[in-house]
């Protein structure tokens, strides 16, 4: 990541050690720069409209418009999560992302629809992207009765981790949501990750709510709260949130939102936070910005957050990168021996200028294999859906 | 743009009307999506480090660490303003950019070096770049005597407008600042072009020491305010400063910064405020960021104001193309018949397309000629400084 050239040595798709084999493949890096794989911590799969007529964007301003539109278009425009899911999914790994966190949508329209469509693209895709899945009530919980009992279909069905979403303000009781999905998990021996778009104080009440059962279940280290725009709250309010938080080792997601407040990732990272970069997914009904490009997005964070110095962009790449992967636990994930060999190569002088300015990625490796050259999957992987 | 696919004839470098001659070129436009030339309203062509070694930047958070900083890299570095201006504005031509307006610094040290370097650069750019120069007291103009008089000697050399910055909080006395370069602009008749980066209230008052001067000396449509933090300030307070940067027709340039206060585009375009965007220039000592893509600028202003609406991403687009042409004051502008024939074509459905994902710039067209294919410059074009 930015340090000298070196040759590399890869054995059974990991990084590896000692002289290589006298029959051993040669993949020439050009002596370019090595990047891990980088690592979508947030995003919906399950809902893009890349290679879909465009999407006209007629909806109002407020969130619950959002939600409801989602809802509708999904139906009137067909988007099939299966599909759209493995798009997104080649899309991004030809800009090098080789794991997806997804929030999948499970509601009482739909049902676990979207959840088997993604899990069919994690099969399709099992050993070029590692993807999991999150149980998501993107319309509400409490106020769908059956939602609950979606979500821990879904679990059954093989999705990984507990969501949920606002529990004040959009399924309007924040205990009640909180006991329901932290018992989800509890009884299933799953981890959390929670959308709190709720901001300043109502925010930082429901943190706090989550921040308590985090503590009574001894969920350390399973706990990843997306968004917490709230912690983008004057210092002294935020301050005492970000102290339990690195405590519990409860992770932060920011996708680097510009003009909303948002939590500041060098406090955090500071005080021992593991905060995370995800994207949010692109192209769809909710925004219709992007191409879901995790380097890109590591430029957004560093923008956000004011970012000039190297060693801040360096940061700014970690949270799409090593701290992603902590964030959303991935074991033998990064660049050193026994770790997956999953890599990006860009032709730039340093990781700070592969933050300025994102370059074309040269080469994607998964699992030891070359999966794109200069931004586009090798053609033995092209093609797709 | 955005319009039905048609025929276009170009005669001596302009849109024109009627049938094409018998004898006309041909220009394949493949039915794909054409757009204005970009325009880059704010920019600093004499100091980005394309193409020179990554710089590593340690510098501290203030405005003047970064002030000083850039005095003294300059010259450290030895950033050449003629080189540099000259490979920034053909790394933006490639990207679409057709008209500049920079800010050139003048100060005790270099004298008027920069400016020399870049009118060298518009001279050798001459029909491909429209090139405008601001005369620009970056160090300071009152706190370092002899700068005034640098700026004056601009002027005369062939700079186009009379610049300025933070009145206040840099040259400390913003009366005695802003009365000299508006009376240079009178003396010689030039428009001006202020950094106002100064925040909240203190920003308010500067403005309004700029409101007094431009309707005392009559000098509507000449005054345009980069940045202005101030008017991201609460409603109440910024609304009546609004209403009389519309009435003088004040314009105001943004960059869409993320993170910090900013004027909200979608208000200031519908009180009738001119506004436009700017990049702030690439890959430099104060910001390592971007390539100076005003295409992607779009992109970032519409993000910095929560733009998701097609009709609000095309007015994105519009800051950095017709708003930002009215703002600096370009005539014969736009896709309309007598107007230079500028334009981009790129492969998408819709122009909120465009800003949405940035795509390849297909073609670009300088006063009808065809100066870049796929984001390169053609081959006779190629090479440079």
């Amino acid at each position: 990541m930015g340090g000298p050239a070196a040759d590399i040595l890869i054995r059974d798709g990991r990084f590896a050690e000692g002289p290589a084999p006298a029959n051993a493949a040669l993949v020439d890096g050009g002596g370019l720069l090595m990047l891990p794989g980088l690592v979508e911590a947030h995003t919906h799969l399950d809902k893009n409209l890349i290679g879909m007529p465009w999407y006209r964007n007629e909806i109002g301003p407020r969130r619950i418009d959002r939600i409801e539109a989602d809802r509708r278009e999904k139906k009137r425009l067909g988007i099939d999560p299966r599909r759209q899911s493995e798009r997104q999914a080649r899309q991004t790994l030809a800009l090098g992302v080789t794991a997806i966190r997804s929030h999948v949508d499970v509601d009482t329209e739909i049902g676990v629809a979207n959840i088997e469509g993604v899990l069919g693209t994690r099969e399709a895709l099992a050993g070029l992207v590692d993807i999991q899945i999150v149980a998501f009530p993107q319309s509400g919980m409490l106020i769908r009765p059956g939602t609950l009992e979606l979500m821990e279909e879904s679990l059954r069905l093989g999705a990984d981790v507990v969501g949920g979403i606002d529990p004040a303000s959009i399924d309007r009781d924040p205990v009640a949501h909180l006991d329901a999905i932290f018992g989800l998990a509890e009884k299933h021996a799953k981890p959390l990750d929670i959308h709190l778009h709720e901001p300043g104080e109502l925010g930082a009440f429901t943190l706090e709510l989550i921040i308590e059962r985090t503590r009574a279940l001894g969920l350390q280290s399973r706990v990843l709260v997306s968004h917490a725009y709230c912690l983008g709250m004057e210092a002294t309010a935020a301050d005492a949130l970000i102290a339990q938080l690195a405590e519990l080792r409860i992770a932060v997601m920011t996708a680097g939102p510009p003009g909303r407040p948002a939590p500041a990732v060098k406090k955090l990272h500071e005080a021992g936070v593991v905060i995370c970069g995800g994207s949010d997914g692109p192209r769809g009904t909710w925004e219709p910005y992007g191409t879901g490009d995790m380097l890109m997005r590591a430029t957004m964070i560093g923008q956000r957050n004011g970012f000039g110095r190297d060693e801040d962009l360096e940061l700014a790449l970690e949270t799409c990168t090593t701290l992603g992967a902590k964030a959303i636990g991935l074991d033998a994930y990064g660049l050193s021996v026994g770790c997956r060999a999953d890599c990006v190569l860009v032709d730039v002088e340093t990781v700070a200028e592969a933050v300025a300015a994102p370059p074309v990625r040269k080469l994607v490796m998964s699992h030891g294999r070359v999966v794109a050259r200069d931004g586009a999957l090798v053609d033995e992987l092209s093609g797709g859906v």
